[in-house]
């Protein structure tokens, strides 16, 4: 496919890619998009000029509708996307419906339902397990046996490029003392997410091989973590406001269609899971080499084939009880890291808790996250002719509001 | 306040309680409702006809529109609905709008956003310790610093009267094998849970004093849960599947405003709450006498006065880290147990983890639910004039579904 908007033929961003996403431009009017290298394409505009069954689609300038259309549905908007950017009479139509990614204020691409997030990386669970459960086996019994998850708050869900403001919260010092401020161990949790398209029935199961009949495409997250306040909460009932202060999620999401060449077989898995957990049908894992950059610097590259749970596995196991799906959910990996320590994907794992500070390029040091640090996680993966890549997941560390001890309501001191 | 309705005097559901709902007709039509007795006003109808300003609030048929309207708006609607069902000039015009309540078909009154859970009292909190971690302090040393809490799942909540299928999912037997079945530990929390109209801003917080600005009202709440899925899933992350597949919330939303008489002391608390969750300016308890029936017959009685964190110190910790609250954000109390054991909110504590069965009157014994069983949880709470009634939480188990692995996706044998 060679397009008429002349990309390069390694654009990491081209026609094999197509991820779709919303934003504001500056006239105030909400767009559905989908990207093709530098810019997007207007899908609220190009749809009422070109293909009006598809508009209503389109209207409120997001991807709910597209999502809960079905995966017909979204092959048909596929195919017309690439017809209409390779041939040449829809140019003089499209090209004013083109935005410059940089006139665009991107904002979450659907609605989130239910957020749920997994603990499916073998290296991620037992480096936590090292570090918190020193005297016991690194992973608890059950690890082997399902996919261990969580619901997160959904409500605080933010687009890529929010900044993050630095939660207080009570934690105990060393010394077991109950004090509250600021957090001083902010953390990140390089992830991926899957993004919920076709609901389900409550009662009713979806099985592996079902997976891509509901599930619409995914994307990067950072699950910011405050580890201080996590680790005094979350006994018994697991991580609460250590979390929920903010998640950051891509502005653009990539279909599941565009990663056909993706996926790769899992790593071996001893016991052999229960029966609704087979995914040996198909290679189940994908293959995304994602990295984290810290101030511009890489300082972890963690491989997600590498993941003990595949993406089929999540989702078998989170309705297996019969919870249903909705249009929107947003189903997570948790942290994605390797067996070795460049491919760790949060800082608790990368200074081992904050005994081995790691070393930037200009001789700072970090443990955790410091005020102004900005965090980029980004991903790329086999396309059809040669790699594509995933919309990125930004954020920047704002300091905490001042409030010495948590009664107040500032706004913040932005 | 005496009404054209002629309601007796003793009325639970009289003026002084109104509680709001949503609901279908059998034409079809979706109606915002307030309850009167044994009849529901539509307020999509009367406000249409009489109150045009406030007609659309309810446009939708629910009370996601009230909910959002804020403190002035709800206080506006109470005291006109109270005018229209005293004041004779009304009564033509509204008579034809009293809806019975068998003739309804009740919905979930508010589209919820973020459901939260909490573990605020502190007899079922020790109960739980006691039972499951013999060789400890029945209550983890966080217990007493903070309100431990969890995010459930907001999509797998239903209205008062859904039916209730039997989750199946992983378990360990007492020897030690992972399997894989119908829940054996099917068990009910009967929980209070508190209904989010204001919302607030990502980084701001919302303090104890606060509470009456964001909370509109409440419900009751019965959080089905399979123990023996929760207790192979749960360490480390918490309760996921255990929990996720049904949530029963009531189908009346009981305003703040008919409970004013209801507020009374806590107990006290020792140690002293940090600053933040200091509530003792004013009564912070609500004291709402629960009952719950198992077929028919009363097996519990607690009282919600006696929960250690009261609901207004939950709302402030929920969002001491910065988290927004969103219109439609259910947080909900934990389980209600009183010290009694006639008092305890769980089957998991009035069985003793199954070691004591309950006799019934028909000289069934019971440990956890079984197929068919009818739990309705309700209660009472002092109100303006007399006592008034929360709108009860009822469901009944359905078998599971037959799917001996967990691979197929069968839709129910109902």
């Amino acid at each position: 496919m060679t397009s008429w908007l002349g990309l390069a033929a390694d654009d990491l961003f081209g026609l094999d890619n197509l991820p779709y996403g919303a934003a504001v431009t500056p006239d105030g009017a909400a767009h559905s998009l989908v990207r093709v290298g530098d810019a997007a394409l207007s899908l609220t505009r190009a749809s009422a000029a070109l293909a009006p069954s598809l508009a209503p689609l389109f209207a409120e300038g997001n991807l709910d509708r597209l999502l809960a259309a079905g995966p017909a549905t979204w092959s048909t908007l596929r195919s017309t996307v690439q017809r209409w950017l390779t041939d040449g009479e829809h140019r003089a139509a499209l090209e004013p419906l083109l935005l410059p990614l940089s006139e665009l204020r991107m904002r979450l691409a659907f609605t989130v339902a239910d957020y749920a997030d997994f603990y499916a990386s073998q290296a991620h669970a037992t480096n936590v397990g090292r570090l918190f459960r020193p005297e016991s086996e690194p992973l608890t019994p059950n690890w082997k046996h399902l996919p261990i998850g969580y619901h997160g708050r959904a409500g605080t869900i933010v687009v890529s490029g929010s900044a993050i403001r630095r939660p207080s919260g009570q934690a105990r010092t060393p010394q077991g003392a109950v004090s509250f401020g600021p957090s001083r161990r902010l953390d990140i949790e390089a992830e991926v997410a899957f993004v919920v398209g076709t609901p389900s029935e409550l009662g009713s199961r979806v099985p592996v091989a079902a997976f891509r009949e509901h599930v619409f495409g995914l994307c990067l997250l950072n699950d910011w973590s405050a580890r201080d306040i996590q680790a005094w909460e979350s006994v018994p009932l697991g991580p609460f406001l250590g979390k929920s202060f903010a998640t950051s999620v891509a502005a653009w999401i990539t279909p599941l269609a565009a990663l056909d060449a993706a996926w790769c077989d899992p790593p071996p898995r001893e016991p052999r899971p229960l029966a609704y957990l087979d995914d040996s049908a198909t290679p189940a894992a994908l293959d995304l080499a994602i990295e984290v950059r810290l101030n511009g610097e890489t300082i972890s590259r963690p491989p997600f084939a590498s993941m003990y749970w595949t993406p089929a596995q999540l989702l078998a196991h989170l309705t297996v009880n019969g919870a249903s799906l909705r249009t929107g959910d947003l189903f997570a990996s948790g942290t994605v890291s390797g067996e070795h320590r460049q491919e760790r994907g949060s800082l608790l794992e990368l200074s081992w808790n904050g005994s081995q500070p790691i070393t930037l390029r200009d001789g700072q040091t970090r443990t955790f996250l410091e005020d102004g640090d900005d965090v980029v996680i980004s991903a790329t993966a086999p396309g059809a002719h040669g790699r594509i890549a995933l919309g990125e997941v930004r954020g920047r560390v704002l300091a905490a509001t001042v409030d010495r001890d948590g009664t107040g309501a500032p706004s913040g001191d932005e």
